[in-house]
C-alpha cells in the first residue's frame, strides 16, 4: 500500500508542471495511508525531475518521518493538520498557482460565475487566514475556513491555495481546476464584470457533477 | 468508418491540450458517422493520456450508447442536439479555453476587428444563452445562436464556448481559432479600442478564405 | 541551393510554434533565393507537423509557382513584393502573434522602452496600414512602412506582425523578439507607464548590437 | 573544476528556456570558479539548443577570454564586475523575463507581497539604474543596489532582471522564483492591491527558509 502510495504520489507530482502550477521546488502533494496515522509526501527542496517514487517520504499525521532518506516538504505540518481534523480527506495539494495566489495575495475569494466553479467547488473558492509557517497555524487556517464551506481549495491570504480530496488525485484534480477558473475569472474581470449563476442553478450543477460525471 | 473516425476524433483531443484549450479531463469532441445517426465522442472523465481510439464510445443521435465500454461524455446530448437539428455539421468540439470563456462570463461577443476572426467567423462571435446541463438546453441554445450567424463558434454564457464545423477537424481548428482571436482582442482592449473592420471588407476576406485558402 | 533552402525554411517554421507565434495552419516564412528571381515559402493551410522541406514550394517573384506539389501560402503575393521591392531582405516572416497583433489591431506602434527594442528594432515598432488580401496591397504596406524605419517589423492593422531580414533566419528572429517586446510592453502599460529611453542611448544600443552582438 | 562547471552553467541555461525565461538567444548564466580569478559564461549569439558544456567559455574576472572556440556574452563585462565586487557571489544569471522586465521597464520595485518573495529576497525586490553596455555601468548598477538589500535580484531598468546566488544554481534560481513572483503580483495589482505583510513576519519567513528549506 505504501509502495503503491509513493508511486502514485511520484506521478501526481507531474501534473502541478504539467499546468504550470509550480516552480523550482516549490508545492507538494501527499496522501493518507488508509487505515492508519501515517502520510506519503514530497521531500523538501527536491527538484520535479528528481521526484520518483523513492524520494517520497513517509510520516506520522504530526510530521514526523517514519520512512524516507530525505527531510520532508517544508509544508508537511499543514499537511498533517487536515489530516488530523478533517478524516474525509485522503490527499492535500498545495501550489503557488499564480493566478489563483494573484486572488488570495488580494484577499478576495473567486466568485463562482462559471458552470465549472458550480460543478467542482459549489460556490465561491474562499479565502483563508494569514499564516506563518513553523506550528499549526497554516492547518488551523486551512481547516477551518474548508469546514465553512463545499469548496476543496481554499486561497491563504499573501501565501497560495491548498486544496484537499478523498485522494491525492482528488487534490491535484481540484488545484489544476482552481488555476483554471481562477484565470479565466481574472480575464472576466479584467474587461468588465462576469454575470452572476442563480444559487438554486449552483446547486443543481454541484449535485449532478458530483454523482453523474465520469466513469 | 467508425474504426478511422474513433481514430480521428482521439487524435484530434490532442490538439485541445496542446493549444491548452482544456485542462484535466474537461473538453470534447465528436465526429457524426456520415450517412447514419450515430456520432462518435469521447467517453466522461477520462484523462486525455487514455484517450486512444478504442477509449471513444459510439452513441446514437440521442445520446444513447451504442458501442464503447465507457460512459460517454456528460456533454453528449448537447452534441447529438447539434447533429440532429444542423443537418450540415460533422462535427463539434467543446472547452473551456480561458479567453473564450472569458467572453462568455461577461456575455459578451467577441468584435470582429482582426483579419482572422473575419476570415473563419465571418463576423462578430455570437453568445449564447445560459442553459443547465441534463437535458436539450444546451443543445438548443447553441443550434439557435448558430443559425443567425455565419459563426462556426458560440460562446455560452458562463460556460465556454462550442464550435461545428464540416467535419471533426474543421470543429477543433474553429475552436483553436476561437482561443486564439479571444486572447489576442482581449489584449488589444486591455490597452484601449481596437480599430474596426468595415462590413465589406469582412465580407471580402471570409469569402476568400472560405473558398481559396488551403490545398 | 534551393534543396537547402527547403531545409531551412522547414526548420525555421518550427521555431513559430516553439514560441507561441502561430495558431493552426496560421503564419509563414520564406526565403529568397541567393542571385536569382525565386523565393522558397511554405505551402498554404498545411499543418505544422508536416512541414518538412519537401513540402515547401518554390515560386517567382510574382507568385507564380516553380516547383512543388502544393498550392503556395496565401500570403504569397506579399512575400514576393517585398523581394521585388526591397534587394536587401533574404527573408519575410509572417505571423499573428497575440501581443504583437494586439498593439496592431489598435493602429499603436510598440514604443522603444526596452534596451530589447533598442537592439533589435531601432527605435518604435511602426504601425502598417490596413490591407486586404488578393493584390499588392499587403506588400505595398509592408514596404512603404519599413522604408520609413530601422525596424524589421511592421505591425500590419487589424490583421498581424511582418518581419524581414538579410535571411530568413534573421526574419524569424526579429518575429520571435518582436512578440517578446510587445507582451513585455504591454504588461509594462498595464500598471502603469514605462519610463523612455533618450535617442542617443537607443542609437547607442542599436549600433552596438547590429555590429558587435554574436560570432 | 572546470569541465564540471562549464557542464553545470550549460545545463543550467535549459532551465532559463523551460520557465519561458528567455527568447531567441538573449539571457545568460555564469559561474565563478572557485579559487581563481576566472568564470565560465554562455558564448555571445548561440541557439539555446546547441548549448553544450563544449560552448560555454571561459574568461577571467575582467572579462578576457582564457579557454574557449567562441566569444563569450556580450554581458561578460556586467557578469565579471559583480564577481570582482561581491566576493560571497559565485553565480549570476541574466534574463529578460517578461514580468520581471515590465517592472523593471516602469522602474518600479516588486512589493513583498507573497510569503515566497519574503522567503527567497527578504523584501521588496529593488531598482537599479539605467545603465549602457560596453563599460562598468551595468556592473556597477547591479552591484550598488544589491548592497542595499537582501534581494539576490535586482531588476535593471529598461532592461531586466540580474540575479545571483552563492553558486550558479542558486542564481538560477533567484531568476526563475522572480519571473513567478513578478507575474502574481502583477496580476494581483490587476484586479486591486494586494495586502502587505507585516515586516516582523518578512524576517521570520526569510530567516527560516534561509535556514531550514531543503535537505
Amino acid at each position: 500500500m505504501i509502495a503503491e502510495l509513493r508511486e502514485t504520489v511520484a506521478v501526481l507530482h507531474r501534473e502541478l508542471t504539467r499546468y504550470g502550477l509550480v516552480s523550482w521546488t516549490a508545492g507538494n502533494v501527499s496522501a493518507r495511508v488508509p487505515g492508519e496515522d501515517l502520510m506519503v509526501i514530497k521531500p523538501s527542496g527536491v527538484s520535479y525531475d528528481e521526484l520518483g517514487p523513492d524520494a517520497m517520504v513517509v510520516t506520522d499525521l504530526h510530521g514526523t518521518l517514519v520512512d524516507g532518506a530525505l527531510s520532508p516538504s517544508s509544508d508537511t505540518a499543514a499537511h498533517a493538520y487536515v489530516y488530523r481534523h478533517l478524516p474525509d480527506v485522503g490527499g492535500v495539494a498545495h501550489t503557488h498557482s499564480p493566478y489563483a495566489t494573484a486572488w488570495a495575495a488580494r484577499g478576495e475569494p473567486i466568485p463562482c460565475v462559471l458552470t465549472m466553479i458550480a460543478d467542482e467547488f459549489g460556490g465561491d473558492i474562499p479565502v483563508g487566514p494569514f499564516a506563518l509557517i513553523g506550528d499549526d497555524s497554516i492547518g488551523r487556517g486551512i481547516v477551518d475556513t474548508l469546514r465553512g464551506s463545499r469548496s476543496p481549495a481554499v486561497l491563504m491570504r499573501n501565501h497560495g491555495p491548498f486544496t484537499v480530496g478523498q485522494d491525492a488525485r482528488a487534490a491535484v484534480k481540484a488545484a489544476v481546476l482552481l488555476e483554471d477558473v481562477a484565470r479565466t475569472v481574472h480575464f472576466a474581470h479584467q474587461l468588465g464584470t462576469p454575470e452572476t449563476i442563480e444559487a438554486r442553478h449552483v446547486d443543481h450543477l454541484y449535485t449532478r457533477y458530483q454523482n453523474v460525471y465520469g466513469q
